[in-house]
């Protein structure tokens, strides 16, 4: 079967590279979109089934695009996650020698993240900054630049070649993109899941963060992630973005976003999906590998027992 | 229809008086029992539909071996609870008068809740401790005591009189009482409703008793008592008897007990039952005036309208 | 140096067991008293230096008298601990044998202790109760009765004999006792040592009693024991009888206190002391071999550090 | 006395008018820098005495250069905070009426706060982003735009005049701004402060947020703000930015800070300093109104008490 996948595009971004991973080795259709929104309105309008959009940066922390969208747009399901390493290499036309990069050029974070390499390597030359890391490649086989920074599999796209690869400062940044599609049953649980909530506050009293971690605490459920964002309303009122462990079919997450959506004002299901590994290579399996760490009681038959228990209790006693 | 009572005797005393508070109009019989323990396996034989001991005293603390006996004996359920206003009077045969008292007789503990109006009024009587505030009162009737303390019903039942009557010190000590049945569905959910268990801790890692009293925090109920006891093995080993505010057929009190079951090595559900009114006053009703106070996002309508949220989220996302 | 201890006699009984165990090598006076208010009067009085109590039973719970004594009495100050293995002994006249026992005496709590021995080995002979175990040993001296249950260490007292040693059908049983002087300065920390209090509740609010556990769990201080007494005054009101691992001097713990000062409407302190090793073994050591496990980011050492960062931001930013 | 503020520039901004604000009417030199980074390093490097950077948008959430630069950057500490409403108006040359208008610039952020009044008002105009609303405003001056979003406080600045004002869509945005200065003793308390600070977490155990949280709540410490960010390092390993309520100078807060400090790999403290009123008028007071809420129990003097508690039962038991 064959899926097609609206990204943020241009062509030959890491974004691109994501789709790659997310989309394995079958067939797929493949449709850059100008923005982060449009990338999700074309699977909410039904153009394409799925939309792969960045979420969460380890150097630049959240994207604030993706997360106010998933939180008031109209709503759309995450159905999977991958982890792309940024790495950088130097992309220019063949034939170019190091020594004739004058001017080099990419997307306005890409400079930042490689600032050793090019003091040390390319001293003299100018920095321009560009649309897109591939915008960047795409002048250069223009020739309008001599240099882009990007990621290597861009080289082939606009005819270029790397000049050098792993010029990024630090070797272990990561981007995660997820995949949405339009609202369905969540994937099936892996044993190794995640769900992503949104959790509006119904009031700011004290202790109100408290009891939303609680939540999750004393029902065994860990959290990955906790990020808030203002709604807009007047400082000091927030939304928390939270991803666990978990499977929102497992009981323990289950009875935990229940216990979430009674104290919060309201609660928005962001989706359960299959937790990408924390590799760093380049290989990132599509779904992790590591089974997620279930905190003692919380197990499903546990759950299960429990509710046996009850049941029989307050039908005899 | 007519029910027997199985009771702590012997007759004339304050337990007494709770058969009848909790038997209301109808009829009864009731049946004076050596021991709680006996009560208690008059009940389980069969023999009486319902055992009446005490539990409680806010002066004394626990009734242990009845907490005990409910912990780890053949299990029974609590189905009912009242409140006994522990008032004293001196009871004498008629015709005495204060000044003819030279012997004062009762249970070992009336003596001290009565010292200071001994000390003003009978500074010179004898004090000979008795079997129960009853045995004292036979002891009276007999010619044996001048006169005993005890619950000015007890002078009907032996021919005596009040000399004089709200004779203890302090003029709002209780004593609760339970009834217990065999083990059986709960009594309907009345508003205002207490659920009793014991729960067996797991081991004894630092916070366990935190994490057993977040089960309840956290989904909004409302403890009213917990009372460690040994369990025997070693110091330092001990179960909880925990009394909550709410019905077992509730959402929420459903739920916690749920999670104190998963976290516990055991739990022992000892019943749901109305609560007793707070009152001091004699005719303490049957099942409590006070509706329950439910802590916000606790209802089960609120517990219902996550259930059905939940549901949705898990099959259309 | 010579102390005169006061305990709760008569001679011959477990408590005299453990002031023997308390007392060490040095020379003592002991003081058998009748009752245990009469024993920590004797303190407060100042006819004796220290008072040794039973404050709680590894089959029993907690000794009422004596909490309640600790909790509204003047105050006095527990200053060590003792566990003190409770192993009976048959104890009979010489030249007593076995088949001649017709009549066994002890403290009413012994017989329950010994059941299974007495029903095995002596099931013709009768129970007769008496007011202390070191009383029944009397009694058989006096040859009122054939035989005693008491501790091994009374025959010599009444010049006696052990028919049989470990008659007790529970072989962990231990009774922890406590040694009381008048308030002064605590005994030096010794790396194992425990902290009472007794808590007041300013209200019972839900959760107070969660806000006091967590007083303690915060700065990483481990209860090993917490029980709830009513304070008399009405049913559902309570203080807490709680001990922590570690000594008032440490700051975790002072730090802990104080927040429980401030969060209660009223904490009594009863001392900081050596924590008594876990030792069923006749030699219970005096002070405990368990150094106490200090919690992660809980030690004197990372408090002090924290107090001189505290110090620097508040004086230089 | 005559203070030097850098801020970030150009003039005619929201920025410049937080410093207005900020300095009240006493004299100041006030040095416009390029970016926030230039802002705070003319501070680190002693050109001016204070530095004005946004730090937390009410519609975008916080800016993370300003949180990152004083998380990791050279410290500086954050002395003073306002609240600056954000209200534009529609500036334009003196003379031009609103149908001349065919095109109009300002910050990239401004177009989408006014797009209802732009769609209702000025359907046919085009819209030029700028570098910020005053280069746009500058850029009408120059005749290179017909009318800029901005601040009516740039009109006077480049000879222009309101055509319209309030043209915002919402009428409560805010931007919260903070003045930093080097690191000295924070100003004193004033009855109405925050406190801020980063947290780094020690690592990511299940319940770490809870501990931090804990820290706080378990003092009576209200929180205003919390927010995460990436450390950099990987995906999932953040630091907190912490305000709450109350100074540094006083007991609850500092005890919390010291007990984050424990449990955490680090702790850099951002600053004490007067609270912004809420106020979303145009006179926003320099120093909050509103005195801070304290908690039950965690009162300077209910600190102080039980610190004399404290070092009575330490030292006399």
């Amino acid at each position: 079967m064959s899926y097609r996948y609206a990204y943020l595009g241009p062509r030959g971004t890491f974004t691109e590279a994501a789709v790659r991973l997310l989309g394995g080795d079958g067939q797929r259709e493949a449709l850059p979109c100008p923005s982060i929104q449009a990338t999700l309105d074309t699977v909410r309008g039904g153009q394409a089934e799925l939309g792969v959009v960045p979420i969460e940066s380890s150097v630049e922390g959240g994207v604030t695009a993706t997360l106010d969208e998933l939180a008031v747009g109209t709503e759309v399901a995450i159905c999977a996650e991958v982890l792309v390493p940024v790495e950088f290499a130097l992309l220019a036309r063949p034939g170019t020698r190091l020594d004739d990069v004058k001017t080099v050029g990419g997307h306005p974070v890409a400079q930042p993240q490689c600032r050793r390499w090019l003091a040390a390597n390319l001293p003299q030359a100018d920095w321009l900054p560009a649309a897109s890391n591939s915008d960047a490649a795409m002048q250069v086989a223009e020739g309008q630049l001599d240099a882009a920074l990007a990621g290597v599999f861009a080289a082939e796209l606009y005819g270029l070649v790397a000049l050098a690869t792993d010029v990024h400062d630090r070797d272990d940044a990561v981007t995660r993109f997820v995949a949405v599609r339009l609202p369905t049953a969540p994937p099936e649980p892996t044993g190794a899941d995640k769900t992503s909530v949104v959790a509006f506050l119904a009031d700011d009293h004290p202790g109100a963060l408290m009891d939303i971690l609680g939540q999750f605490a004393f029902r065994g459920v860990n959290l990955t992630r906790i990020e808030s964002r203002p709604t807009g309303e007047r400082i000091g009122r927030y939304r928390f973005f939270i991803d666990c462990e978990g499977h929102v079919a497992q009981a323990r997450v289950g009875e935990a976003l229940m216990g979430l959506k009674r104290i919060c004002s309201d609660v928005r299901f962001l989706g359960s999906y299959p937790e990408a590994g924390d590799s760093q290579a380049g290989n990132v399996p599509r779904s992790g590998n590591r089974p997620t760490n279930v905190m003692p009681n919380a197990s499903d038959e546990e759950f299960l027992e429990a509710a046996q228990w009850l049941a029989r209790i307050r039908s005899v006693g």
